[in-house]
């Protein structure tokens, strides 16, 4: 697919540009979400490409808060499909949860081909060699995750049309929801209901990052998949939980980026 | 176009985001242009989405080198000429000189497609008032702007493939050159070649923005708008220009963004 070379000093940040590129050209993604994206990278250029402590202090309390859940579900858009779609599939298949794709511009051919493409992602990974800490059937728990999106007969009450549309199995039931890139108003809404909100946002400032029950200030894929390193370690943490300390962090850091000019 | 309503506070941003979700869409931007675009809006986002007193100094500055300029050009890429296309032929009236589309990725088919915008819009333009301060033939001027692109059998020296092209009586044989939203590669091979270039950049980290011989760090309809203004002033300044200190104001008014939220 790509001639960026690994040793490019921002090969992932390329790669991911890429595949958003593929899937827009592919119709998987709304009409702005390229344009998302790019805030995306910009911030996480600020960021320095990396995952911060203070990120990962936040992975770590979302690790702890997807394992005490009742009913927790991912909620995934069309940008977090391409862009880590195997991973929190892995992370579902971990604390045994459903994935639900849902679309803030709901077209049924867009849940269609994000339904087509996590099908696929977990054909894909059910093959592979399940993560090295990993204990239990790999293949069966896999192949459990449910990808719901289709059948959505369930409601974000606070919401007005297509974008308060969501599964009954799904955001609706859930005590927790893991929701990566989701919109301020939805984050909003599904917080007055009394449910935690797990999200990963690039932008410390973004309602969605100063709404949420927890926020990882970090890109998606890199997120994910220390998350589930995370799920796959017994560590307790009794510590209660100031999202404001994470936000201000990740402020400073972006803050103290600007001084590389100087 | 849009429902945007005016008294929206990020009103500007969003209809900047429309027109360019409407370009894209009618093949008149390259495949990643929405995600620059959406770097752009994260860091007019971070400086507040207004002109500062530093951008508007660099405005001032690169009005000046515009004025003297023995062979000035303006070159145009798609982004830019959807957010401000009509005020950059403005300006080219002004100072009398020609814009030459050139693009990065080149494909003759968006090159034709920029050039009717670009001849649409001096149509438009023509049919309006001039300025308030504008003495002369406005319709003339305005018709005796150039629109480069087409015959490009010139070549930015330092550079390889198509990235390289530019026109003979356009970027080859000017002395300054206004270039918003320039390339990294492309803004130092310019500078190589001992030509000023001026730059509007949103990124103040930028190779581009790092390399100019001026950079205005703005949004490019806003900078274009206050520039058009600037030429129309006859002010003289004398100042040595140092293109640093511009730079590290726009860093600080980034950094002290992130105290919003403190």
């Amino acid at each position: 697919m790509s001639k960026i070379p690994k040793s490019h000093p921002r090969y992932n940040s390329l790669i991911s540009r890429e595949k958003i590129v593929q899937a827009s050209n592919n119709g998987l993604l709304a009409e702005s979400a390229m344009i998302a994206h790019g805030r995306g990278e910009a911030f996480d250029y600020l960021l320095g490409e990396k995952t911060s402590r203070s990120a990962l202090k936040s992975i770590k309390e979302v690790a702890k808060r997807l394992k005490g859940a009742k009913k927790p579900v991912i909620s995934v858009n069309g940008n977090t499909a391409v862009l880590a779609g195997e991973e929190l599939i892995k992370i579902a298949a971990i604390i045994s949860c459903p994935i639900e794709i849902n679309l803030y511009y709901r077209t049924s051919l867009r849940i269609s081909k994000l339904l087509d493409l996590m099908h696929g992602y977990k054909d894909k990974i059910s093959k592979e060699n399940p993560p090295e800490e990993w204990k239990g059937n790999w293949v069966e728990e896999i192949n459990n995750v449910k990808i719901l999106g289709e059948n959505s007969q369930g409601k974000i009450i606070g919401l007005e049309g297509p974008r308060s549309i969501c599964c009954v199995d799904g955001i609706e039931v859930a005590d927790v929801v893991l929701v990566p890139l989701e919109d301020g108003d939805r984050c909003e809404a599904l917080i007055a209901l009394g449910k935690e909100v797990l999200v990963i946002d690039l932008n410390p400032l973004s309602r969605t990052s100063r709404n949420a029950t927890v926020t990882i200030v970090d890109e998606v894929l890199r997120a994910s998949k220390l998350l589930m390193k995370e799920l796959l370690i017994s560590e307790s943490n009794e510590e209660i939980w100031d999202n404001n300390i994470v936000l201000i962090d990740a402020l400073e850091i972006i803050s103290n980026s600007m001084n590389r000019i100087k």
